[in-house]
């Protein structure tokens, strides 16, 4: 008998992580042996927390096929870390509670590396209860930061879109430095890890073009170098592109936006990295600047989307599903890169036990000794990432984004008093 | 016997400003019998008052083709007002005495407002120093400023990528908002007129769909009124998001940026006027929010032109040499608009008197009377303005720009000294 599937968003949502939802959801349609419906959390873990689930199967093929098209959580996606079992594991309790009561015998969980923790803790708590589940993390997350797999799904088309943006943007600084803007500095995302920050000097193709300097949260900040960099860059080539990340850290593991660091006015300035490091260019160096803070645009911009990171979207998607009709338990399917030019992939597998909680950095040999750019090695890895256009399809000017009907699965359970 | 030209690009560059240089280069390459070679400012103006001119004639057709495709400026740009009349006009002899010097009949501006103005003076100071110089301005401006024509070219592609920025952040923010961040705002460019900020509200396709605020630089800053719609929309659709202008003003036409407004620590916030509307938010409605500013990006985001613009941008640059090639001077064509549903333009022309130092705001029935949003007349307005992809060709997964060689042209009058 099959047996339904639950499926939910978890974490930052990506360009691409609606792909994923295609894949499993499409993927499952065609295993109808082993897997029933594919029911989806309404924003994320939430949504099986109070029993809030959506019927996927009332969506038409169109419209499952339009989500590869569609940037954003079609389902809704939830920052919710669910409480452990240190806590008493009633929230995982809950979750068995309700999944018991949809014959769920699926669990995909798509996101990042807290969400692989929990797939994995649903997968060992469900059990020891004696109602097991299969668990499979679909990976995701524009950090690229999951270990095993050599990129993260959602992370190509963030770094083609920075790439881009700063590309286009050095064009515009160069070209009229002579009399305006002799700094610019474009803010991305990356608490942690730079490399969305290192995907941003992709666009320097060749010496002395811009970015001429990356701010990495790997590389403790320097003020007194940076500074002089910027002038020297000014000096050399007539302006200075830089691509800083939001996550900049002082020797000791401060951000900078908590460092005390004043703005012109001697005051603390709060907010972003990027007014930070122009206020300071300006008082320091008495340049005229101008600063992009990208944020959600750059996880959100599906109109220039990688097709490389498309189509591993939604592979993992697909292959989550298919391990998961085999019965392959508590695993994560990766992308694993066989050769880089030509650029070719396959799918491998993950234990979740080796994913949960790991996090990876910049390796120190991807950054330039000096600390301030990408290696070839980071090129040699990072360009076959972007590769690839997959335009969504455009309506009176704008893309055709799809919405889905989202219908509600009838409760029944009782409501759910945490 | 034919004269040369001089071209140059002033002021701010778009995503499509060197589409009219390829207009104005390739047109004036069929008309050989009027027009000789095309010499191009390098860095605008400054390369007319240095002699540091630039030979196109030694760049292919292929690389002139290519500047469809490249944003920024490919000559390089200048903001750089001629110091005029009344200051002795020195400025003007020098352009003067350095077209004399190379020939040059014809003086193709491209630029806005103050560029106009130039161009009219060249024409007038030329034909009283007895060296007529046939003048046509190429109309360009991201903020749609100028009076007369319908539309300035490079206002519908930032209108496109500000719209499409805003439908994908909107995505994306509606997606996550039951957990995280309840408030997006978009900062755009726009210091005087509200154009961009009122295309970001084409994002906004139907009741309760994202942005639910636009924030105009005609329409008075109201706190309180801001902070009431904010709440409003946050309890109705879950999330409010904003599209704000840089030019954000109060009742007395201060920038909201000087306005002594206080971020969340009692400090007068510098820069951006979506960070200190993010901190207003937080501070005052304690609403997790989130914010972005395009700056350049949105400008240089040829990936994203429009069809439209990149069209009109090209034809306004034809037909300046058309013009001028028939000794039409002191004019700007423009872009008359003939239908909207189909759409359809046609090229007409405007005198510079006319066009120079007038602004062109929103029109009042294009704002909603509340303020914070765009009329129905607004849409039926920018909407052709965005239509159709001309997406630049790609390479490696980035945009393929080109770069000229920029070859000088031997000087021949002495060093300038001003």
């Amino acid at each position: 008998m099959p047996r339904n599937a639950f499926y939910a968003q978890s974490g930052g949502v990506t360009a691409v992580i609606n792909a994923s939802a295609a894949g499993v959801i499409e993927t499952a349609r065609r295993h109808r042996k082993h897997i029933g419906k594919v029911y989806a959390g309404r924003n994320g873990i939430l949504g099986a927390l109070h029993e809030d689930l959506i019927d996927t199967s009332r969506e038409s093929p169109a419209a499952i096929k339009a989500l590869r098209n569609t940037p954003g959580g079609a389902f809704g996606s939830a920052r919710y870390k669910l409480k452990g079992v240190e806590k008493g594991g009633h929230e995982y309790e809950r979750l068995i509670e309700v999944f018991k009561a949809h014959d769920i015998g699926f669990f995909f969980y798509n996101g990042g590396n807290d969400s692989a923790d929990t797939c994995l803790k649903v997968s060992q708590i469900s059990e020891k209860m004696g109602y097991p589940i299969v668990a499979v993390h679909v990976p995701k997350t524009v950090d690229n930061d999951l270990p095993i797999t050599d990129t993260c799904p959602g992370f190509g088309s963030v770094a083609k879109y920075v790439a881009t943006s700063m590309m286009e943007a050095v064009l515009d600084v160069e070209s009229m430095a002579k009399t305006s803007t002799k700094v610019f500095i474009l803010e991305v995302m990356g608490r942690h890890a730079g490399w969305i920050t290192a995907a941003t000097g992709l666009a320097s193709q060749k010496a002395g073009q811009g970015p001429h300097i990356l701010l990495f949260p790997e590389v403790p900040w320097n003020e007194e170098a940076f500074l002089a960099r910027v002038d020297e860059s000014v000096k050399q080539y007539g302006y200075c592109a830089i691509g800083a990340s939001e996550g900049l850290q002082d020797k000791d593991g401060k951000f900078l936006s908590e460092s005390g660091l004043k703005d012109a006015f001697g005051h603390a300035q709060l907010g972003g990295v990027a007014p930070m490091l122009a206020n300071l260019v300006q008082s320091k160096l008495k340049l005229k600047q101008h600063w992009a803070v990208a944020d959600y645009l750059q996880r959100a911009a599906r109109h220039i989307a990688s097709k490389a990171d498309l189509e591993q979207s939604y592979a993992v998607g697909k292959a989550a599903v298919e391990l998961a009709a085999r019965g392959v338990n508590s695993v994560m399917p990766t992308i694993v890169r066989t050769s880089s030019r030509p650029y070719r992939w396959k799918i491998g597998v993950a234990k979740l036990s080796d994913v949960a909680n790991v996090e990876k950095k910049m390796p120190r040999d991807f950054i330039t000794p000096d600390g301030f750019h990408i290696t070839q090695k980071c090129r040699n890895y990072l360009q076959p990432l972007i590769a690839g256009e997959a335009f969504p399809p455009f309506e009176g000017g704008l893309p055709k984004y799809v919405r889905l009907k989202n219908v509600p699965v009838r409760k029944k359970t009782g409501e759910y008093r945490p």
